[in-house]
């Protein structure tokens, strides 16, 4: 149970009784926010999303666990309010905004270790969940993948086609999604694990895969395969691909992760990781207003099912 | 002026004194929205989107507006908020959002005729700005681009290429973007406008590009251009121009509307109209934020200027 719920926070209880008093006194308040002070309840839940600017235009997953959640917290007749991260001041500040009583809980997503929010939410003990698992932040619940297994299954696949020479795109090696995608990847290859078959980016970006792929055909010309990190950088890879001349999945497999919609529309259609977004935002919101509604915090992790799709470009 | 900052909505001077008077005998209160009862301003600038679900993953013009907004009322140091409507239900509880005091303002995306927000947001005196120009709301000001011009542009471009049966596959009619991008079309065919050459699809999507383009085929198999309402429209016609066999911009020629982040990743990439989405979120959030400042609401609209970019696809 959070301080907040348990009445421990923000308004002694001779504060409230006074300002309802005075609320009692005058009669009608039509200001909601004035009514939150008295019920402590915003019945608002924060959404939010610390994404740099690139990204948060390239990658669809972010707007599919945004509507699941919306969905969710819509039924329990609470107002989603998502919070847009792009800079340090914004930490600070939506920091504030979160311990100021706009919101009774909040769905934090693509959270960094040392993230300012992160740490904030957990001093405040405001019902919080991850999408995701940022390490250092044992008190906080979190929906995520098992991105591990994900990618190694899908690298596996990949190397059943027959594929000899398979490198990496990697990204977001600071976050959990990114490192476990890049450990699942060598997981698959074992002892033909080569450092130099992976390059890395820090975002998943269609820029990502462009430069990453150009770079290892410079590294190594007779790559037959590629693991792309999601769909995102896989775009770019095959676009890299198409202006080197070569063919896909003639000469080069390419599987991505997320089954956003990119992927179909890619062309070949992408071989990828079906990530459940939709499923992820509605399970977090859940969570969250069951914290809000005095439930327990179970602490650890919900993880959701991944699924390999089988398409045209491995 | 605002109602809400002349002081003559929400709470009373008597109910305001009491309250203050209640706050300052118990001494610190660290609720931001108690405060704010107190100050009447919550520093936090609503911006609300009105999509469907499918439009709100398919359309990157909403982000870069988004994050538009979202820079220069960080600049300000007030909170943006993101507040995304899916159902009527989403609206009545946004709408009573807005007029609870957790927002001193609000920047409206994709409202259409009759809209509860902009209803409620008129009621209420809430300083506000539209993005695009629903009718009907004469007290808001909008930032927008003249769709109507712009693409009467990128078809003249189009019949310049040597073009004779060109088709559009229109898009939200409903709204001035979707019903100004047809008119513009019609402007440039002149008496050479075929209405059995144009289909319409409410949305602005991959899928409404999909079918309109089949439909289009089977209405005239001699189309040899389209103009597509959207890049995501135009994304859908490339596809099945693709599975029908046809080469673009060998047999068909296709142009777009947007020039977002699909039009470099279309293959062949999109001729198309770049909308500075970015600047309109910029614009819209400096003229909120001068309203809650105190200056005067200008009514009418700040048209931003649109360019055509050819690139490979007519």
């Amino acid at each position: 149970m959070s301080r907040l719920l348990n009445g421990t926070s923000y308004v002694s209880s001779d504060a409230r009784e006074a300002i309802e008093k005075a609320i009692a006194k005058v009669g009608y308040v039509q200001n909601t926010a004035a009514r939150n002070l008295v019920t402590r309840r915003s019945r608002a839940v924060g959404f939010v999303v610390h994404e740099p600017h690139e990204l948060f235009l390239d990658d669809p997953n972010i707007g599919a666990i945004l509507l699941g959640a919306n969905e969710v917290v819509s039924e329990a007749d609470f107002q989603l309010v998502v919070l847009v991260l792009d800079s340090e001041r914004d930490s600070q500040r939506v920091a504030d905004y979160l311990q100021g009583g706009f919101v009774d809980g909040a769905v934090l997503v693509s959270a960094r270790q040392h993230d300012t929010i992160a740490g904030a939410v957990e001093r405040l003990g405001l019902p919080a969940v991850f999408i995701g698992h940022p390490p250092g932040h044992p008190t906080i619940p979190y929906v995520g993948i098992d991105n591990r297994s994900a990618a190694r299954s899908v690298t596996e696949e990949l190397l059943r086609t027959g594929r000899r020479r398979v490198a990496m795109v990697a990204s977001a090696l600071d976050r959990d999604s990114g490192s476990d995608r890049l450990a699942g990847f060598r997981d698959a290859l074992g002892d033909r694990f080569d450092p130099r078959l992976v390059v890395d980016h820090p975002l998943y970006s269609y820029a990502s895969g462009l430069d990453g792929a150009r770079e290892l055909l410079r590294r190594d010309p007779a790559i037959d395969g590629i693991f792309a990190a999601s769909d995102a950088v896989a775009a770019g890879v095959l676009e890299a691909l198409r202006q080197a001349g070569r063919s896909v999945p003639g000469d080069v497999g390419v599987v991505g992760f997320d089954d956003s919609a990119w992927a179909v529309r890619c062309v070949p259609a992408l071989s990828t990781v079906r990530q459940p977004a939709r499923l992820m935002g509605r399970r977090a919101a859940e969570i969250v207003l069951g914290q809000i509604q005095g439930a327990e915090v179970e602490p650890g992790g919900a993880l959701l099912d991944t699924e390999v799709v089988w398409r045209a470009s491995a």
